[in-house]
Formats: C-alpha cells, sequence, structure tokens
C-alpha cells in the first residue's frame, strides 16, 4: 500500500516516508467471479480479497500505518481492543517494529487468535465480555502508562492505512469507480475510510467528481446496531444488547464512529442490512465452491447481502460490484458443518 | 505470477496465454529480516513469504498452472495425493476453473484441511498411511477415468508454476541472486523449480551465466529421505519408514523426484539437512516474535537450517540468504504450546 505513501498523513514533514513498517502488504486481488455473479444474476461482480494481506485480513492495511505512525511517535507499547483478526494485526506489526504488543480479547474469542497473537510475541488479556468491554479494559490498562491504542476510531491512523483499499480499488478498475461496494462492518472503519479514500481522489482529480458509488455496509443478525440506526433514520447507533454471531468481527455491539458511517451510507444513497449466520455460511459454501476463493463469515454475509439487495432492486444486473472479502476462511473453518 | 506467463509453457502455440486460472498468486512479498537475523549473526537475510498466496502457500503457484494446463486439455476431473496445503491448492483452483476435484489426503491431515477441501467443493478421501499411499489411491482411482494427476511429479506443469518464485527472487533482488536459498523439502518440486527458473535465466541472459545460489533442502527429522541420500552420496533416496513430524509438508516419505532434487543440491553445491520438531517450534516463534510473521512448521525448519548451516560454517555472515516461508501459520497453530 505504500504506492500511495504521499497520500498517507504520517511524517512530520513533506519529507518521503522514512522505514514504513511494513510486511508487503496491500495491492490484493480485485477477482472478477464470473460465476458467482451468475449464480447472483450480476456480470460485473469482483471479490477484493483481503486475505493475500499479512494476517490474511484487511486489518493489516491499518495497523501498518498506525504502528508506522506510533513508531514515529516515540511509542514503545502499542495496545489494542478486537475480536480477533484485529488482535492478530496489531501483534503482526508490533513485532515487525519491535514495539511491545498488548492484546485485548473477549473471553469468548476463538482460541486460534489467541494462539496467534501468543506466536507474535504479544501479552493478550481475555476480558468478561464483548468488544465494548475489551475497549474499556484497553483503555484503563493502557492510559496510565501511555500506550498508543489502535482500537478502532480511537486514532486516527487505522483508516488512513484502510483507505488505500479504495484507492485500489479505483486504480484496479482503472479508475472508474464500481456501482456498488459492499461491506462488513464492525467497527465501521472500514466504510469511514473508503469514502475518504473517494473524497480525495476526488479533490485530487483522479476520478469523476460526482459519481460516487454505492456503499452496502452489512452486519450480522445477531449484531446490527448500524442497520438498526440507519433504518430508524437515527444519526447515532445505540449499543445492541448481547451480541451473537460466528461472525466474530461483526460482533461489535457499540459503535464510536457511529455517525461517521451512517453519514457516508447516506452520501452514498446506500444501504444497511443484517445476515443470519446460516445465510452467511451457505454463502461461504457458494463462494468457495463456484470461485476457489475462501472467505471467512464475513465474506459469506456480504455475497448474500448482494442477493438481498438484489431482490429489493437496489441492486441491478448490470451493475458494477464489489465484495470486500475483509479475511480468510482458516480461523473460522469451524463455523463450517 | 502471469507476469512470466511467456517463459511459461502452458499453451499449444506461439500465442499469448488465454485466460489462465488465476486468483491472483505470486509477486509474494521479499521481507527484509533485519531482527532476525542479527540473532543469526546474519546482515541481509530475507523472508520468501509465500503465505500472500490464495490458500496461505507456495502449492498456489503449481496448482495455478497445472490447472490452466488441465482446462486447456479439456479436463472435466483433477485429482491430487497431498498433505494439506496441496489438496487445498488443487481444490481452490480446480473450483475455480469450474473443474471437479478429487483429493486424496492420509488419514492422519489436519482435520481444518479437510473442511477447507470441501468448502471448496472437492471430493476428500482419507486414505490408510501416509503420503506414498495417498499417491497409490489417487493414481489408482483416476487412471480408469482419465483424472488429470496433478500430484508432485506425475506432471510437469506445477514445476512450471512453482519455479516463477525463482524468477521473482531475482527480479526483487535485481537480477543478483543471493548467496543461499533454504527450501523446506517435501516431495521437492520447490527445489526443482526453482533451479530450472535459474537455468532458464542464465539461458535468456537475465542472471550471471555461472553464479548460482547454493540451495539448502530442509526436512524434518522424523522424515528425511533426500537428506539421508544426499549425505550417502546416493542419486535416489530409499523410502522412510513410519514418517513422523508436526510439519505435514514435509511428512513425505518417498520422492519421486528424488534424482532432480539431490542433482540441484550437489550442482549448487548446496547441503540437506534434518530439523527436529522441537527446534521448528522455536523457530517459528522466534520468526513470529522478531519479525511479525507467522510460518508454518515448514518455515521454522528453514530459519533452524540457517542456524546449523552458519555453525557449520557454510553460511557467512556476510551472505545474502533467503528462507522460503512455504505457508503460512494458521493451519498449524496446533503445533504450539
Amino acid at each position: 500500500l505504500w504506492r500511495y505513501a504521499e497520500l498517507l498523513p504520517l511524517q512530520e514533514s513533506d519529507k518521503q516516508l522514512e522505514a514504513p513498517v511494513t510486511l508487503g502488504e496491500g495491492w490484493t486481488p480485485l477477482v472478477r467471479a464470473r460465476r458467482l455473479g451468475k449464480t447472483l444474476g450480476l456480470s460485473r461482480l469482483y471479490v477484493k480479497d483481503e486475505s493475500a494481506n499479512p494476517t490474511q485480513s484487511v486489518k493489516a492495511r491499518g495497523m501498518a500505518a498506525a504502528v508506522t505512525r506510533s513508531l514515529h511517535l516515540g511509542t514503545r507499547v502499542v495496545s489494542v481492543a478486537g475480536t480477533g483478526e484485529t488482535g492478530t494485526a496489531l501483534a503482526t506489526y508490533a513485532a515487525r517494529a519491535g514495539l511491545e504488543a498488548k492484546v485485548f480479547l473477549p473471553r469468548d474469542t476463538r482460541p486460534a487468535f489467541v494462539k496467534e497473537c501468543a506466536l507474535l510475541g504479544a501479552e493478550v488479556t481475555l476480558v468478561e465480555g464483548h468488544w465494548s468491554e475489551a475497549v474499556r479494559a484497553a483503555e484503563d490498562r493502557g492510559r496510565p502508562h501511555g500506550w498508543y491504542n489502535a482500537t478502532s476510531l480511537a486514532e486516527p491512523y487505522r483508516i488512513e492505512g484502510e483507505k488505500t483499499l479504495g484507492y485500489e480499488l479505483a486504480e484496479q478498475l482503472g479508475w472508474q469507480l464500481p456501482d456498488w461496494i459492499v461491506y462488513p462492518t464492525g467497527a465501521g472503519t472500514g466504510v469511514i475510510a473508503i469514502w475518504k479514500a473517494f473524497a480525495e481522489l476526488a479533490a485530487l482529480g483522479w476520478i469523476d467528481p460526482v459519481r460516487r458509488p454505492h456503499l452496502a455496509c452489512v452486519q450480522a443478525a445477531g449484531c446490527a446496531p448500524l442497520v438498526r440506526a440507519f433504518g430508524a433514520g437515527a444519526e447515532r447507533a445505540a449499543p445492541w444488547d448481547a451480541p451473537a454471531t460466528i461472525a466474530s468481527g461483526l460482533r461489535v455491539p457499540t459503535t464510536p464512529g457511529d455517525f461517521l458511517v451512517l453519514r457516508a451510507l447516506r452520501e452514498s444513497a446506500g444501504a444497511a442490512l443484517a445476515v443470519g449466520d446460516t445465510e452467511m455460511v451457505a454463502d461461504m459454501k457458494d463462494t468457495g465452491r463456484l470461485e476457489g476463493i475462501g472467505v471467512s463469515p464475513e465474506g459469506g454475509a456480504a455475497v448474500h447481502a448482494v442477493r438481498v439487495l438484489m431482490s429489493q432492486g437496489l441492486i441491478k444486473s448490470a451493475d458494477t460490484v464489489i465484495i470486500v472479502a475483509t479475511a480468510g476462511v482458516r480461523m473460522a473453518l469451524d463455523a463450517l458443518q
């Protein structure tokens, strides 16, 4: 993603970004999905396969940027509250940078993530409760010591890193943006970031200043605070009680950046919808069987969301549609029967 | 890897390769490993991180090529005998191509691989015994039906795909080859392929025609037929009885391409060495902790092999050394304590 270094505000001055913390993240494949598209009634369906990143998820982009910034600021300890992939991504880039990593995860996080964080040398704290409780624990533990807190929306640089996904989509499509981008949404950094990317590309004159894609935010039926708020026309999303879904990345009941996500969805004349676990798994299987792409439950949710938006007439068969497959399947194989 | 399409003999005529079966494999990061290198006494150590491929392993390269070829030949069914990553890779590219996939795995294969193959729509047969028995089962079942058999060394095109790793190393290093390449070796397609790549690049005049890297073949202490044969000066490797190692990719007791691997090692003035499971795990942890790279046990074995070759004086501290991390860690997290 460092091909876009000039557009990332990570250094103090105008000089070239020195020594980014990198493992080769970004520039992931944009895969044309003809066979899956056919079953959906779409001739121009693409999967943006973020599993090609280090740590097999989109989180690598944001953490590469945030850890680079924290290193330049002179931090020695970085922390994050996450639901799995986020913790792994922080542990990865902290190790790469030679920083100490503290990862706070809900106690019911898949054990494989805890193992992976430990392999990467991170200290993991399992917290009773959900993402929101882990967020509080990370804040409470880190503030007295001045740890760099890389939790979603607690700092601005993860969004800077994640916005490169928007740049890439534009560049990979020849600077013609698609009609729809369907994005699985937990805390919402991805949606905020991609919308920022398009505003910047328009300001630079690299894309049509008016025509923007519709954004669809996809959550789980068992945890859909943004979907509920979008439907109610609200500006903020109330916390979701008792979040429950196999898609751990969507098990995010409170949304600090809710107003930014909801604003982006509305500005884009977009949509927000919730998908059940059974439907996620069914579309993980279709994506695997028809395209050879192993996506996480979040990716399965995005595929199912396309089905729903087609049936509602919002997505049309001539549209160009991007599914953001935010992570690979390997940590979620237990979700399959 | 299709940047090198002109050098892949996959099409009938001289015309441009039409419609390769692709998911964006190849051009994986070559990561400078300064911190790990320092603990080893090396200032120019690199990890070629093959986990950035679809299916998180180097096997994607070979399968992309073999399945492309089989599709052009008009095959409907492709099969493979493997130890895990190979099966997953075949299932992936078969699905992508719309072909039927039959995967034969030893019964003690990690269940996650079986699940992943099933997700990708492949039919999995678990075979009593080890890799060699799975190879026989794949042959026996497929021959009457004319299945395309993508087992290592049963066809030539996987080597064609895997040789692109050698091209990439040369290109990423500015056409200056390194001093040593340390390659975890099961059936040996990787070693054969990289050696072929360098011969081709020399014939094309893209690299020094004389100076070639030393190749180090790394196997497991519990299954090291090539190491034994190399040490004995033999041209063929006798089967290994009762193979046992946590590195499933190295649990390959018979080596159909033994003479090619051994020839490459000797032509390169290289080495062959076996690494114990405990040492593999220790160096998985060092690589994770010091560089933020989660490698499979095979990768851990390669790191440990560098230590041994340093202590033997074969690798010198001024040498440029490449560790081929053939797969990511996610399928082998159970190996960690």
